[in-house]
C-alpha cells in the first residue's frame, strides 16, 4: 500500500503524460541533468586553477571564478543568448533586433502553443549558458596572479555578452560557418579554442608574471594545492558528461540515447587516453611523472573529444584524446619558450587541444572535410583575437590590466581583497 | 548489432512500460535526481563551514556536519516523516498516532495497489529527509566553534525528528498554514528561516566565542581554508537545482517540465545576483570585494528565491535574489552590533534571506497576501524559537551546552576529538 | 509562445518517441546518470585517500588514482568488458574468443535491430566500467605511502584487465556462481570484498610502513587533510546512489522504479547507521569520538548493503550498515596486532564489511542461503588472493614493488614525482 503524502506544494498532476508530451519531457530533462553537470564545472575550474596558483593568490582566483560565472549568468541572459540564436536566418539586421530580453515560456506553458517536438525553452536556455560560463573560466586560469579584478570582469561581460554569443551563433545559431558544413559537434572550437585564443591574447598583452622568465631560464611557480587541482580535474571530467552528452540535443528515441551513450564512453575514453600518454611521456621524457601534466592530459583528452564525441569507435576516440594529452606535453614547454606565461595550462589544454579536436572531426566523420574545419578555426580565432585584443587594449589604456609590482610580490589576495585563502597554513 | 550482456542482477522487465507507468517513473526519478543532489548540499555545508571555521575546529565541524546527517537520516525517518505527512487532514489527533515506523512500498511493488499518479514513497520520503537534514545543517554553522559535541546532537534529535516536521507539516503536510494560502514553494520559510531561528535562539543561548567581542571592538576570525569554503558554496548552488526543482513535485508533463526549467533558470539567476551584489556592495563600501560576504551573497540569493522559484520572470529573480546578497551585506555587521556570534553567516543567509524570500513571493505570485506570508513567517518562527529555546535551555542547565574556556583556546579538535584536521599545516 | 532555437547541432528527432523505445530510453539514461555519480566516485576515493595519507606522500596517491582510473578505464575495454561477459554461456571456451574489442552500437543505430527491452550497450559498458575502476581504487588507499608507482599500476591492469572481470563473470555474466543461486546485487563481494582480498594480499607483500609497528607499539600516522578525507567520504556516499541504484538494471516499469527508489532509501540509512554506530563506539571505548573511524564507518554501512539494497525494510538497513560500522572499530586495531598496515581502512571496508553485507543478503532476501553465500565468498577470495599474490610477488621478485627507505621517509612525492602537492604549507 502506498500512502501518499500531502504536499502542499503540488502543481497538478495527470497519471499519464500525453503522448507527444513523452519526447518533450525526455528531452527537457535530459538539458537539466546535463546543465547541472556542465553548472558544476564552473566549480570544477574554480578548484583547478585555485590549486595550480600560489597561496598567496587563492582567494583572488576564487573571488574571480564566482564572479565570471554570476555575470556571465546575468550577461548572457540579457544579450548573449539573443545575440546567439537570433532566429531562423542569420543576417546582420538580427543583431539589431536582438536585445528584447529573453522570456521563459508561461508558468505550466499555460497559454502557449509550445513546440513539443525539442525541449523547452528554459531547459535550452539554462544549458546553452553554461556553455557560456565555461568559455569565460578558461580565461581566468591563464591569466591568474598578476591581472586585477575588475577589468578581468569587464573583459568577461564583453567575452559572455558579445564575442561568444556572436561567433557561436554562427555555427549553433544557424549561421555562416553552419551552412557551410563546418562540424562542431559540443564546441572544441565554439567553446574550447574560443576561450583559448582570448586567453592567449591576453596573457601576451598582460606579460608574464614577475621573475616567470629570467635571465632566459623558466623559473616554475608550484600550484600551492595539488589535491585541489586534482579534485577540479574530476569535477570538470564529470561536468563534461553532461558538456558533450547534452549537445545530442535529443533523447527522446533510443536512437537518440544509444548515441548519448556511445558520448558518455567515448568522452571517458578520451580523457583517460590523455591521461595514459602524459603519464608516459613525462616518465619518458623528464624521469618522473608530472601531475599537473596528467591533470591538463585529462583535459586535454576532453578537449579533443569535444568536436565530435559521437561517431569515433572506442579506438579512435583513444587516438584523438592521446594525441590531445601529447600536445598538452610538448606545447607547455613551447609556450615558456615563447615567453607566453599561462599560469595552469588553458592555453594547450583549450587552445590547441581545441584545434585538433576540431581537425580530427574529418577522421571520422565524413560530414566534415579539413578545408571547412580548418577555416572555421581560423574565422573563429580571428575572430575572437581581434576582439579581445581591442577589449584587452582598451582596458590597458584606460584603466589598466596588471596590478603593481609590489601587489604582485606580496600576493593579490592580502593587496586586494584584505584576506588570505590559508591565513594559518602560509608562513609568511 | 547490440549484444545484451548477461547481468545476473536483472530484476525482470518489459520492452515497454505500461502507459499508465510513464508518469510516475518520470516523477519518481525526478526525485531520485533531485534527492541525491540535496543530499550533496550535506557535503555543500561541511565544506562550507570547515572553511570558516579556524583551524583548530575544523575536525569537529567535519564531525558535527557528518553525524548531524546521519542522525537526521534515522530520526526524520522513525518520527519525523510521520510527523509531517500524518494524514490527509491535519489534526492535533494525528500527532498521536503518527509514531508507526514508515513502511515503503513492496519490492516492486507486489502485492501494492500504488496510486501511479503521483511518485513512488521511497522517492518522495529521500527527497523530503534532505530536506530536514538540509535544516539542521543551517543550525552547525552559526554555533561552530564553542558548542559542545553531544549536546548539539541532542538538538539536531529534537529539531529533526520534532521541531522541523511539525512545522512543516502546517505548510507541506497540508496543515492550516497551507490552508490559509501560506505560500512556500520549496521553503525559505519551512527549511531555511527554521534553520535560522534554531540558530539565532542557539547563538544568543550559547554566547558569542571567547575574544569576538572584547572592549567594544569586533575581532574578525578568518576562515582557515576559502578554497573549500567556495567549493561548499558551489556544491550547495548545485544542489540548490534539486532542493527547488525537485519542489515542483511532477515531472508528468510538458508544462510540469518546463515549470521545472523556469525553476533552475531563475535559481541560478538569483544566486548570480546575489553574487553580483555583494561583490559591488563590498568593494563600494569597503574597498575591497569580501569573498565571504560574496559566498554568502550566492547562498541568499538561492534563500530568496526559495520560496517561489516558479512564478518570477528572470528579471524579477534577479531582483529577488540581488537583494537577498544585499541584505548579507547589512546585516552581518548589525548582528556583530548585536553581540550575536555567527561564525559562518548562517542567520543573515537563511533566516533573513529566508524572511525577504517568503515576503517577496507576494511580489510574483497573486495566490500570496503579505498578510499570510507575514503570518506564516510569524507563527514558524514563534513555534522554533520557543520550542528550540526550550531545548537549548534544558540543555543548558542539565549537560552543559558549551566547552570550557581552555578548550575553547586550544580548539575543539586536539581538546575534544585529540587529532586535527591538518596536523601537518597549523603551526604550534 | 516557445521560440526554438537554432541549433546547428542537431542529429534529428520525433515529436513522439515510439511506444517501444520508451522502456528504452528510461533504462539507458538511468544506466547513464547512475554511471556518471559512480565515476564520481574515483574523485571520493582520490580525495578519501589523499586525505588519509601523511603531506609528503599526497601528490604521489593523486596520481596513483587519476593513472588508475585512466587504466581501468581503458583496459576493461580492451579485454576485461568481454571476459566478464563472455556471452550466454560461461565457458572457458569463450575466453580464447574474448580478445575481439567491444564495438558499441552504431551511431542512430541505424542498421542495427537493437533488443529494446534492456538498455544501450554504451550505456551498460560505461556503468560496469565504473565498478571495474571501484575495485582498483580499494587497493590503492591500502597499499600508500610505500609502494612504488609503476608496479601499482601493473597490478591495475591486471586487476582490471582479467583478476576482476573472471570473477565478476562468475556472478553477473551469468557464469556459475549465478547458476548455483550466489546474490550479490552490487557487488558487496563481486567488487567490494574483491579488492579487498586484492589489497590484504598486497599489504602482507609489502610489509609495513617503516615506523608503523616498532618494538611492539603501534604509531598513528594522522592523515594529512581531514575535510579532504570528508569530502571524499560524500563523494563516495553520493555516487553509492548510483552504485546500489543503478544495479537494479531497469527503469522501465512503476516496479522497477519504486524499488530504485527504495535502494536509495536504505543505501542512505545504512550509511547513516554506519556513522552513528562508530560515533558512540568510539566515544564509549575512546572516550572520544574518531573522525578517520566515523568516515570509515560510513563507507562500511555502504558496503554492507550493497549485496542486497532492495529486500531490507529501512529498519534492517539500519542494522545491517550499523554492524558494518562496529565491524570497523574492531577490526582497524586488530589488523594493527596482525602488524598489517592499511593506510586507510580500506581492507576493515570493504573486505570485513563486503563479507558481511553479502552473508547478511541471507536476513531479508529468501534466495539466498548461508552455505550458498559463505561459498562465493570463498571462491572469489580463493581466487582474488592466489592471482593476487600471483601478480604482486612476479613484480617484488623482478621490479620490486617497494620504493627504498630513504625515498619512503623523505616521502614519495618529492622522490618519485619532484613535486609536492602543498609546497607551500608543510614545514620543511
Amino acid at each position: 500500500m502506498v500512502a501518499l503524502p500531502q504536499t502542499g506544494m503540488a502543481q497538478g498532476a495527470d497519471t499519464t503524460p500525453l503522448t507527444e508530451d513523452i519526447g518533450f519531457i525526455f528531452t527537457t530533462f535530459m538539458f537539466l541533468v546535463s546543465g547541472f553537470l556542465v553548472f558544476f564545472m564552473a566549480a570544477g575550474f574554480a578548484m583547478l586553477e585555485a590549486g595550480l596558483v600560489r597561496g598567496k593568490n587563492v582567494a583572488m582566483q576564487l573571488t574571480k571564478n564566482v564572479a565570471l560565472f554570476s555575470l556571465a549568468s546575468l550577461f548572457y541572459y540579457v544579450l548573449g543568448y539573443n545575440l546567439m540564436y537570433p532566429g531562423d536566418a542569420w543576417t546582420v539586421s538580427n543583431y539589431l533586433g536582438a536585445f528584447a530580453i529573453t522570456g521563459l515560456e508561461p508558468v505550466a506553458l499555460e497559454g502557449a502553443q509550445p513546440d513539443l517536438s525539442y525541449a523547452s525553452l528554459g531547459s535550452d536556455f539554462f544549458f546553452q549558458l553554461m556553455f557560456c560560463a565555461a568559455t569565460a573560466s578558461i580565461v581566468s586560469g591563464a591569466l591568474a596572479e598578476r591581472i586585477r579584478l575588475w577589468p578581468f570582469l569587464v573583459f568577461v561581460v564583453l567575452l559572455t555578452a558579445v564575442i561568444y554569443p556572436i561567433q557561436a551563433s554562427w555555427k549553433w545559431g544557424g549561421g555562416f560557418l553552419d551552412a557551410m558544413g563546418f562540424q562542431d559537434f559540443a564546441g572544441s572550437t565554439v567553446v574550447h579554442s574560443v576561450g583559448g585564443w582570448a586567453a592567449l591574447t591576453g596573457a601576451i598583452i598582460l606579460g608574464p608574471r614577475l621573475g616567470k622568465y629570467r635571465n632566459g631560464r623558466v623559473t616554475p611557480f608550484p600550484g600551492s594545492n595539488l589535491a585541489l587541482a586534482t579534485l577540479g580535474t574530476f569535477i570538470l571530467w564529470l561536468g563534461w558528461f553532461g558538456f558533450n552528452g547534452g549537445s545530442q540535443l535529443y533523447m527522446d528515441t533510443a536512437g537518440n540515447v544509444a548515441d548519448i551513450s556511445r558520448i558518455f564512453s567515448n568522452t571517458n575514453i578520451a580523457a583517460a587516453a590523455g591521461v595514459v600518454v602524459t603519464l608516459g611521456l613525462t616518465q619518458v621524457l623528464y624521469g618522473k611523472p608530472d601531475l599537473t601534466m596528467i591533470l591538463n592530459g585529462a583535459l586535454a583528452g576532453l578537449v579533443s573529444i569535444t568536436a565530435e564525441p559521437l561517431t569515433p569507435t572506442l579506438v579512435e576516440a583513444t587516438f584523438i584524446g592521446g594525441l590531445g594529452g601529447a600536445i598538452v606535453v610538448f606545447a607547455v614547454p613551447l609556450l615558456d619558450r615563447l615567453k607566453i606565461d599561462d599560469v595552469v595550462g588553458a592555453i594547450p589544454v583549450h587552445l590547441l587541444a581545441g584545434i585538433w579536436g576540431t581537425m580530427a572531426v574529418a577522421i571520422t566523420n565524413e560530414a566534415a572535410t579539413v578545408t571547412t574545419q580548418f577555416y572555421g578555426i581560423m574565422i573563429a580565432g580571428a575572430f575572437v583575437c581581434s576582439t579581445s585584443a581591442l577589449g584587452w587594449m582598451a582596458l590597458k589604456r584606460t584603466v589598466g590590466l596588471r596590478v603593481d609590482e609590489e601587489t604582485e610580490i606580496t600576493g593579490l589576495d592580502m593587496a586586494e581583497l584584505g584576506m588570505e585563502a590559508y591565513p594559518e597554513f602560509n608562513p609568511g
